[in-house]
């Protein structure tokens, strides 16, 4: 089978994108950073986010978290109160590269020790890069249980995109249980593993409908009723007639991929995880779990109508309502409802449709071009394991199990006792059919670290293969900390260097933070190890990542200064420190 | 209105008991203590304790947690190895007083940090005296969650106890919701308050029916059948006639206050908290939430029948079916129904009954006697308050809320930032009305602590009051950690010491762990600050504490030596500890 990287663009433009997308020369201006700081306290709640209450995780009294807006350049600081009452808490900062603050990455055991309850951490980073981003908690399931949030990053004063548009709106995508996450995470470490199940509801902007459609006239749910002051009343996304809107995109979904599309409506899109890429129109986009994006789409229909704006299940049978929520064409009022039914998405199954999106996406002219050559090449194999009768994923036979010291500490004081051996480069690819069910299913868990000798380029092959379960093989997005990758290509089957080293694209690969594997398929990653600090790197389903799949990987770790002691004030780091001191206290291993 | 603490007996032992009590006079040996090892992984799981599966928090994949037995004198050696997933877990060792030992107490924010997700902590204390005790989580509301066990310290080797008897049975009661706990926390921090409820079933070692009942055929419910493997099958009294048990009872209650009764049979009280009471009998007793107590009971009725154990709430309109198991004359089969229905309960709002039983208990003869006099007498009134919009508990108008650093930690290394101003000493006993809701509703939160001169006697003063609900005052049972104390006296009303102090007795009093109020009335205790620690003291009704109903005592926290640093490693002494370091890692508050 063919792999799917060919580096041509299948889809036309509209006439007036083209136009937005002429080169725009800006003058270099000096542009004054600034510190944007926050104070945020992170507490359960009582909420609704699809007209059902639960109980969600939200800070400041918000759910989704506050959005935070800054620009290029900018330092955010934000002072995080963990207001729970018996669980540490993190966030982690989305596709924000935390060039020289490593420690301020935001993922539990390995950036720093969870913030305990009643205490606080301060978050100090630079955002870089112009973007759409978004930020999540990054220990145990806390992402599912709703703490995450927007964070966009405009470009600098005096800069511009290169792009232009009239306005923009925001929608973060997520999935919604009504099984607290407490129960799930009971679930998925019981033995026999009870999984989750697909998500009651869809939101957007942390808003969907469980028990009734704002398309009820289209299908068999009941009409929604919303005086728009609910917490689950629809974000309408209010346009005037013949204008251009960026609309940005994040996917902070714990399981769900998803197709997006605005009925009717082309969009183009031009940024790919803060990265910006060679326009493209499509009709309807996948966006799976940890991706964002920005598309652009201009209101050239009929300005009498209102028009669904849809997100879908894909790559599950879905058992989830699509989410929906209204373009409303000014002065149109927005409980008018779209004549028109919901944009029909793809099937679900519909790979082929899935690829020909992610295989369009390449890396706008100028963008940094990868290295020619790597230094080392690290195959990964994707499976689905048992455990002493739990269901696990691993990577190369081992399944992630976080250790309570967080590495960027243990690693920088030599304390290598805090984790176990280093995992395999590779598998035996040989002998091991990606297409069956493993033949020994048996896995073992670790808390290995790959080691990345500073500065050098990495390869990473994702290798997918079959479950547990014959004739099964899911969709991983994998999600790299610290750095964006190129995207080199997608093939189907065993990655073979014979086969399909000359076929990877080193032209024009996008550089994304996020990349998928498709069934039964590899996917072939390039970044260079020049960020001093311990990243994950891990299949951004949520219960995936808690069932072990991801890997860690460490750079240049004695290079790094500095660290927060805060961060490092648990486990075997703390019981270093605190025994340094001479005082008459003792110190128990 | 008479106060309740007249020392006399009102009941009359059974003459096969009053055999038994004669005094046993024991050579004393030589003992070798011992030290018990124990290595406990704390997760949750799936368990179904009323015959409804919940999550419950086990220990060692069982639900209540190991009973530890041990003899007096022995060493008991916990390894506690958090496996939650995100929260911390600590666990106190209820009516263990921690001798020397203060940050083994167990209790998050005061003795200790809580131990980290995938951290242990070695709990290392002396069991010094006999008794019926339990342990139980101290950190949020993880003793809801079901995380607590019996304790059983018997005689050191070639001592024996000052009654006999010839089996033994232990009961630990619980109260059981379905609503997981952390849905329950949130309620509770809502704004406006929503509260718990009645619980859905009463444990027996953490066993009850929901759906149905033992003595079904006195009821409108379902008749149970259970084949005694079921999670939820009842515990079993097998006893033969005319043979003489001691039954060990202990509640960990989140919240109900119970009446226990053995159909039939009357029950000889020997035993409070750990410490020898001058035996009296009754047909059914009392036990308030952290109560424990042993009682005696003779087998002497008609061995061809069965016999119901019952355990029902006490002073809250019960909505909560009786908890019951069987006490089964052998050779007659488990499953042979009792001929006579459940012992009667009083009623449930029957304090003079209540208020009987509590005045009944004495210490018995050669208990230590307390001091005459007091150093300092501190009142402590209770009041139900408004704080925000949310509901608190208050004492003296402050509601504890608890800091991040342990003050153990923050007192010992005088890090007085760490928590509040000092509270007050009393309240305005002149003004302040204890039969009417509260003038001023207001109340405001606090971490401040009551330093205790070492080696002084404190007398406190509980003065109960009127909630924020028109004549509605409830009942309070009162815990206090590192010490026993002497329960001087009971009385109704506003506590006044020109009425009352010359009707505190002082010559029995019994010594006990936990004291209740009762609704408008006020109880006396009294005890030696000649334990040096920090010392919570609460009601121990667990939404209470939750939503701030403590103090906490702190004395002779200087002569603390030995703090294990692993305690300490958190908040304001973890940042202490580590600025001491002086490697290029920088310290932030």
């Amino acid at each position: 089978m063919a792999s799917l990287f060919h580096p041509r663009n299948n889809f036309a433009l509209p006439f007036s994108i083209l136009l937005l997308l002429l080169p725009i020369f800006v003058p270099a201006t000096t542009s004054a950073a600034k510190a944007r700081h926050f104070k945020w306290e992170v507490e359960y709640m009582f909420w609704s986010p699809d007209c059902v209450e639960g109980v969600v995780m939200g800070i400041n009294g918000q759910f989704p978290g506050p959005t935070i807006r800054a620009k290029a350049g900018d330092t955010i600081v934000v002072e995080l109160h963990n207001k729970l009452h018996t669980e540490g808490v993190v966030i982690h900062w989305h596709g924000i590269r935390q060039l020289g603050t490593p420690w301020a990455d935001g993922t539990a055991s390995i950036s720093q020790c969870a913030i305990n309850p009643g205490d606080h951490f301060v978050y100090r980073f630079k955002v870089d890069k112009p973007g759409t981003y978004f930020y999540h908690g990054h220990l145990g399931m806390q992402r599912s249980a709703g703490l995450y949030g927007s964070l966009i990053v405009d470009v600098a004063d005096g800069q511009k995109e290169p792009f232009s548009y009239d306005g923009e709106f925001n929608l973060l995508l997520s999935d919604w249980w009504h099984q607290g996450v407490h129960e799930q995470e009971v679930g998925l470490s019981s033995s026999p593993m009870r999984w989750i199940g697909e998500p009651q509801s869809l939101l957007m902007n942390g808003r969907g409908q469980y028990n009734c459609s704002l398309a009820a006239q289209f299908g068999n749910l009941s009409s929604c009723k919303f005086t728009g002051r609910e917490q689950c009343a629809p974000k309408i996304l209010r346009v005037e007639p013949n204008k251009t809107y960026r609309l940005r995109i994040a996917s902070s979904t714990s399981l769900a991929s998803l197709n997006l599309a605005i009925k009717n409506h082309k969009m183009t899109v031009v940024e790919a995880d803060g990265n910006y890429v060679q326009p493209f129109s499509v009709s309807d986009m996948d966006i799976y779990s940890g991706d964002s994006y920005s598309v652009l789409f201009t209101t050239d229909q009929d300005p009498t109508m209102n028009y669904y704006v849809s997100a879908r299940v894909r790559g599950r049978l879905p058992d989830t309502p699509q989410a929906l929520t209204i373009l409303n064409y000014k002065p149109n009022a927005a409980s008018k409802r779209p004549s028109l039914p919901p944009p029909l998405a793809p099937a679900w199954n519909d790979y082929a449709h899935s690829k020909a999106f992610t295989s369009s996406i390449f890396a706008r002219p100028g963008s940094p071009a990868p290295p020619r050559n790597f230094h080392r090449r690290i195959v990964l194999l994707n499976t689905q394991n048992r455990m002493n009768g739990l269901t696990k994923w691993a990577i190369n036979n081992v399944s992630l199990t976080l250790p309570a010291t967080p590495y960027l500490g243990s690693i920088k004081y030599k304390l290598w006792h805090a984790f176990e051996d280093r995992p395999e480069e590779d598998y035996d690819r040989e002998a091991y059919d990606v297409t069956k069910p493993p033949v020994n299913p048996n896995t073992t868990a670790g808390s290995g670290v790959y080691n990345l000798r500073l500065g050098t380029t990495v390869d990473v092959i994702l290798q997918n293969a079959n479950t547990l379960t014959a004739n099964v093989s899911e969709i991983h997005p994998w999600h790299l900390h610290g750095h964006d990758f190129w995207v080199l290509g997608y093939g189907e089957g065993k990655f073979r260097e014979k086969e399909h080293e000359k076929g990877l694209n080193l032209e024009n690969p996008p550089l994304r933070n996020t990349a998928v594997i498709f069934p039964y398929g590899w996917t072939a990653l390039r970044f260079v190890a020049d960020n001093p600090g311990v990243w994950a790197f891990h299949c951004h389903i949520e219960p995936h990542l808690h069932m072990g799949m991801g890997v860690v990987f460490a750079e240049g770790v004695h290079r790094v200064r500095d660290i927060p002691k805060s961060a490092l004030a648990c486990g075997m780091t703390a019981r270093m420190f605190m025994s340094r001191d001479n005082s008459n206290t003792t110190v128990r291993g």
